[in-house]
């Protein structure tokens, strides 16, 4: 066989289906967020950006950074090992402490990622616990997906927040059997939010657990910000409660919060938290310095779901067809992947507005679109500049109006 | 089913066969490693580490804190998105660059840890290759292990570097069929080395690709430091390089070195790649002067080995059984998963000296163990203290000595 010829194929598929990822070569302005410099044409460009996951710009807030610099001047920049074998940091120690309280659990466990958290707690309940049933929303994100194939567990795909679908399946299973039903709270691609407390109800109705993913919620929803859990009330009837601290914590890594014993297990039986080097104990004081902040500021949330609701309206009313999101994203529909990138290219060359094009496989084919992330940060200014840019590219490119 | 019950119960099991792990909880401190503050007991106690993977002490290397520090006062904490949605920094793409001229190779890819590069890479490539066949060294680290267990391919165990064993694997297969074998450079747990030369000849005689996973070498071999394979004269025969910045390097995350190709390949088909929150741009900033430091100085190394081989001395002088290591870990032989606990505990309590015990899974039932990892900032002072400390708990427990 001749590898280099096949990657070179799989790569030129890619290229044809208009799929192929260019990554925007960033640098991030602390001060400035959301304007940054963008490396281009052998060239750097100012840029705002309209698509970051530091959807509360926590990722420049003076706090975070002097606990960060405070961090690395004391502990230095790495943890120096597996959390096992030299890597604990008090850091860490103080941070699970936190997002324990936050959650409402006994405990909580970090991970390098909200990846390898979803992935490495799905996987490991569902290789320990025999005959484990694992029940999945239909639009779960990958590394729960991941998380679940990868394990033993039987695996049963509910209809996208359909309740009674649920209902159906955990009703077809062996009522002895143990169960788990895994879903997000907010869906990041769409936008909208998942039935909790119904699945709540369902889910004890049959004895499973509940694992919600709450990554596109942390820091967002809820009087203290833990997530819409804390907003619909019920932390207490979710068994484990998975996030990160990449997205509006504004810093990096994820966690789970559960039970101690959950956690402990979990803790003692996971691959990929065991034999993970630990994050660097910077990482925790900064991600720490950012929860305590967004503990007691609801004015910054406020903030923000004012910014997404003005920019719906004013798209709207510009006749731009949105998804009818409920949260803080906002889904600019174009349903074509060579369009979409085309959309996202000109608005970034001719105008210096940064929206990366979100395409298959993230979406399905049909629906690709530009997912806008306002936050707190984006000014009345920029949204003028940018309601101004998408309608030229509209008008320009001819991609459909709302009906 | 009790699901509390059952975790419980798993949980009692471990502690039973002497396996529950209990993180020491440290603060390091910059300045003055191998020595941290150990909270225990309600107090806090200075000790000497002598189990870090902070290989180099380069951690708390002046430079890479201040590349650091001054990464988060420019561009903030966190990355603020995967590498493909707004998380791309500048220092991403320069760390990417260093990786790949340092390993010789057409281009680079970082992950969130050496981990998932090491279980994204393999898998993905497992998936994405048709009825491709991996041979993988029986002791190799539990993320390539899990790699291979999660896709497609066909696995193919070798006796740990055992090259006729691979051969003969390798003549078993049809010889069309695409291959890779994957093994590592260092093996951390014994401190042997593999056959590398002789691994890339047979490799080479059945067209299969290589894999070679460097953590546990990268920035203390060969002349710039790049690693086993640098040292062997054999990188242009190894098809993909994984390495680790959280070792060594001092910071966090992985990444593998290949053909441009490759790299794209798996850029764009590797789930655990893709959908991640991207290293903050601070974390990529450190690593990069980490690196070029280490590139420039052989010095830190020859010392490196110095105190490896003199520790590997003195422990023999005074009767304490090793492992023959040929690198710079240090395992000490106890062989039993409660003597070995207590071992590191006593030395703890009553040596203010800190080493993790490695117990079953991680080393096979029977050959537990302390593994050592004396650094260039272990002094003759410290050794002394290690000596006696450890000749004093051996005579207390009755630990078996060398014949």
């Amino acid at each position: 066989m001749n590898y280099q010829q096949f990657f070179a194929d799989r790569i030129a598929d890619l290229r044809r289906e208009g799929r192929y990822r260019v990554f925007a070569d960033l640098e991030r302005q602390a001060g400035s967020f959301p304007t940054a410099k963008n490396y281009r044409d052998d060239n750097v460009h100012d840029v705002t950006v309209w698509c970051s996951n530091d959807y509360l710009g926590m990722g420049q807030h003076p706090k975070v950074l002097e606990a960060m610099c405070e961090a690395v001047q004391r502990c230095g920049a790495g943890a120096g090992g597996t959390r096992n074998i030299s890597g604990t940091n008090h850091y860490h120690v103080l941070l699970e402490e936190e997002l324990s309280g936050w959650n409402r659990k006994e405990a909580a466990l970090l991970f390098n990622s909200g990846y390898v958290a979803n992935q490495t707690t799905l996987s490991t309940l569902g290789n320990q616990i025999p005959n484990l049933h694992i029940f999945s929303d239909a639009l779960n994100h990958n590394s729960m997906i991941e998380g679940i194939r990868q394990c033993k567990a039987q695996r049963h795909i509910f209809k996208h927040n359909d309740v009674e679908d649920l209902e159906r399946l955990l009703a077809s299973v062996d009522a002895d059997a143990p169960k788990l039903v895994a879903f997000e709270s907010v869906y990041s691609m769409d936008g909208d939010i998942a039935p909790l407390a119904r699945i709540c109800d369902v889910a004890e109705k049959f004895n499973a657990m509940t694992y919600c993913d709450e990554v596109h919620a942390v820091g967002m929803y809820g009087d203290s910000g833990s997530g819409v859990c804390e907003r619909d009330g019920v932390l207490d009837r979710i068994t484990i409660v998975q996030g990160t601290l990449a997205k509006a914590i504004g810093v990096v890594g994820g966690y789970i919060a559960a039970s101690k014993t959950l956690t402990d297990f979990v803790r003692s039986f996971g691959p990929g938290f065991i034999f993970s080097s630990a994050l660097p104990p910077a990482i925790a004081a900064g991600a720490l310095a950012s929860i305590r902040y967004l503990k007691n500021h609801n004015d910054i949330r406020e903030r923000h779901q004012e910014r997404a609701a003005t920019l719906k309206q004013r798209l709207t009313a510009a006749g731009i067809p949105l998804l009818p999101s409920v949260c803080h994203i906002v889904p600019v529909m174009v349903g074509d992947a060579v369009l979409c990138k085309q959309a996202s290219d000109d608005l970034l060359r001719r105008h210096n507005i940064y929206v990366q094009p979100i395409n298959y496989p993230t979406v399905p084919k049909g629906t690709e679109r530009l997912r806008l992330t306002p936050t707190p940060l984006h000014d009345d200014a920029m949204m003028d500049r940018l309601m101004a840019a998408i309608v030229d590219v509209w008008g320009q490119l001819g991609i459909r109006k709302a009906a």
